[in-house]
């Protein structure tokens, strides 16, 4: 049999099993949703014990590269969304799960170290700051304090967004800035005026692991294009437009997430051109603006929100519990966009807002980012030198941002890593989380801020080598 | 002609010809989507000139009973979502849109009196309690102003919900509370969880206006069963369930909004019968339980919490600006719903959870909700003479809340009169705002605190005059 070949690959019987399936599903020749071999006729066409073939299922289905069903057998998974949402549901043994990595690290205690989340410790932000602005707003008038917001948010700070947005060369009026309460959320609610159940979107691979979650709620139909160090790989990219006809394409084009690579302008170009002549919406998840040390280009400046939308938040920077995000979109749009805002959310959290607004305005948010932008540099610098010394190996040379998109040595599992590390209170994010096409399954993405506790690199070195 | 009898009824042959095709729409002789006759046919099948037809179709778009397609007729509006979301996108002119009455509140400037809208003034709110809450917040452990909620959100102040709802015979565990960043959110994530588009919802007519606008974004098709003093018609909600299926019921069964009727033990009994007899999932919105003086019975404590799930919020009570609103929800659902609060939305705002939570522990809620029962009920007296004198009548005689629900003079339409008192900066709330049956077209509902301003009354008395 030509699949029994693979078990000579060095690897495990059960790890060949399971490569062959992966075969299966990257030639479609499984497809989404498809049944899987019997585990008895499996076995007898791999030459293997059945055994075998259940623990190469069930560490599939862990990876969530297959779906079992009680009683029924197993399936494949894949870009659609499932059939009922309430199957997002969470296992704890299922690693690579979208939302894995979010749960384990918004619910982790104090006792547990998260190198795998996406933002920063707390004694990074710029505590005297908040607690100034806190004090300040607990003098402002009345209605600050108590009234909703208008629809589009507190107009002197959308005036500020907009000369902000003026910097990067992005031309928006504060009329077409519209508030949300975070950068999940503006996304959320761009996809809701966007695009109907059964869309198909575009994203990176690898990207955001919570695009897919979101997309999923949504219903949508994902496919993804390799991201390269420059930006999406364009000849796939334009193939993907062309097979696939996509609504919306969802990126970041300043500090990619998870792979911190930045968008060359060539590579820009040659996106909007292709997105101009296929009709495509893009977003532009623009979060990680304020970690860059030389302005990336942006999408939205070159398009001039026509077909790009950006958005962006403050929960990177500034405080992930005062909730304030963004949109900048196309003018025309943001009738709609109100008013499926007010739909389902009312009006916003204008608390918010006023102190977002205050820690802009005092100066305090510029100082604050000058330094963690010092501190970051020094921090990616030492966690990339630990790092490669127990031979995990960053992707790119970082210039900026909180992440280290890296390779696990040879032989080594990112989910099983994880999982094992998560036993020893280390929260980790195991590249397929970021993967629609599973084929990061040796990548960990760093947080190079959440890094600074050795016992990370030791539990790592000894998980790698069980 | 049959219809030109109608004529006969005292109104004008414009309400004549609005009144035949509204006949017509309730008939299902128009169904939802289906093209008008022509002007010139309609003129002459009904009698009357075209431009009389033109007005009347002009005057049903505006009250949103039928919509115009420019280049191609008028169309029967209904309950079915949209063609596309953006088709929400608010027009001026458009006085019974479900969501004319929130834009127009939330636009408002300090210029404008708001007797329409759907909160109190700030001035009413907790302003000292919520000053010391931001400034002890100020002092708060570093986490509190900077991290993300876990998913579920701040475990104190579930904890204290938990028990603040056994006070009203609902038994929830902290861990069946989820916290939203407000009471529409929690809708809408019950809805993003429950129902998928085309499903069906009930609802009450009237009901709050913002129900028909959230459900239009979810592509829910909706069926309204009219609501009377003691609870919805439970004849008709038998047979709405066993015409329509719905798969999911939403209402207030404190104070009910915008009738202000109180759901009777009976009505509820019967309600959750028929809930069981037909697995029909209940939404009960719960945000203005504070209100009651004495409390009215929940469908949740009878219930359970097995088929009917409770939302709840601060914003009218505490404060709008600070965000925070809850679920408490069957034990099985809460993996889905928080999975999907994630992904949606990421973390919650921690920050306006614990500022909710220093209000409600200090004691400073509890005299704030006795002080401010007193202040509504003199409000309700006061607000309700004055428009008993100047002919509009309470539907019923309000025990508790904010809301009059009020019946105007005969031949005087509420969304003509809305219209008119903007012009003179007052917002109003028409009764089709609320009424999916377009059938309260001679309704206002009134908000006692937000009627001190004696320019109210003089601006009603002479736009209905006109």
């Amino acid at each position: 049999m030509d699949e029994a070949v693979r078990l000579d690959s060095g690897g495990t019987l059960v790890e060949g099993v399971m490569a062959a399936i992966r075969q299966r599903i990257t030639a479609r020749s499984l497809t989404p949703g498809a049944r899987l071999p019997s585990i008895r006729a499996f076995a007898k066409s791999m030459q293997v014990s059945k055994s075998t073939v259940v623990e190469a299922y069930e560490r599939l289905a862990a990876e969530g590269a297959i779906r079992s069903r009680p009683g029924s057998g197993f399936y494949a998974a894949g870009a659609l969304a499932p059939l009922s949402l309430a199957e997002i549901g969470p296992r704890l043994d299922r690693a690579v799960d979208p939302l894995w990595v979010s749960r384990q690290s918004l619910e982790a205690g104090d006792e547990v170290l998260k190198p795998g989340c996406g933002w920063l410790p707390a004694s990074w932000m710029p505590q005297a700051g908040l607690r100034r602005a806190l004090r300040t707003v607990a003098r402002a008038e009345d209605v600050a304090l108590a009234d909703y917001g208008t629809p589009l948010g507190l107009p002197p700070l959308r005036q500020l967004l907009a000369r902000r947005m003026a910097g990067h060369g992005i031309e928006a009026t504060p009329d077409q800035i519209m508030l949300t309460e975070s950068g999940t959320q503006a996304i959320d609610l761009l996809c809701r005026f966007l695009i109907e159940p059964g869309d198909t979107v575009l994203v990176d691979d690898p990207c955001y692991f919570n695009f897919h979650a979101l997309l999923r709620a949504h219903r949508a139909k994902v496919v993804s294009v390799p991201y390269t160090p420059s930006g999406p790989d364009i000849e796939l990219f334009a193939q993907a437009l062309a097979e696939h006809g996509p609504r919306l394409y969802i990126t970041n084009s300043g500090i990619h997430n998870p792979t911190g690579a930045i968008l060359s302008p060539v590579t820009a170009h040659r996106l909007l051109k292709l997105a101009d002549q296929s009709d495509l919406t893009i977003v532009e998840d623009d979060i990680f603006a304020d970690f860059e040390h030389i302005p990336a280009p942006r999408l939205a400046a070159f398009d001039g929100l026509s077909r790009v939308v950006q958005i962006g938040s403050f929960s990177k920077t500034l405080s992930a519990s005062v909730r304030c995000g963004f949109i900048a979109a196309p003018r025309d749009w943001i009738e709609g966009l109100t008013d499926l805002k007010i739909a389902t959310t009312f009006g916003g959290g204008r608390l918010a807002a006023e102190l977002v607004l205050m820690l802009l305005k005092d100066g305090s948010y510029r100082k604050h980012m000058d330094l963690l932008r010092a501190r970051l540099s020094r921090a990616m610098g030492e966690t990339s030198a630990r790092l490669k010394a127990i031979g995990i190996t960053p992707w790119i040379e970082q210039p900026a941002g909180l992440f280290l998109w890296c390779t696990l040595p040879e032989g080594v599992d990112a989910a099983e890593t994880a999982r094992r590390a998560l036993a020893d209170n280390i929260v980790l994010a195991p590249g397929n989380a970021f993967s629609l096409s599973r084929s990061a399954s040796r990548f960990l993405r760093f947080n190079i801020a959440q890094c600074a506790d050795e016992r990370i690199f030791k539990v790592l070195e000894t998980v790698m080598a069980r």
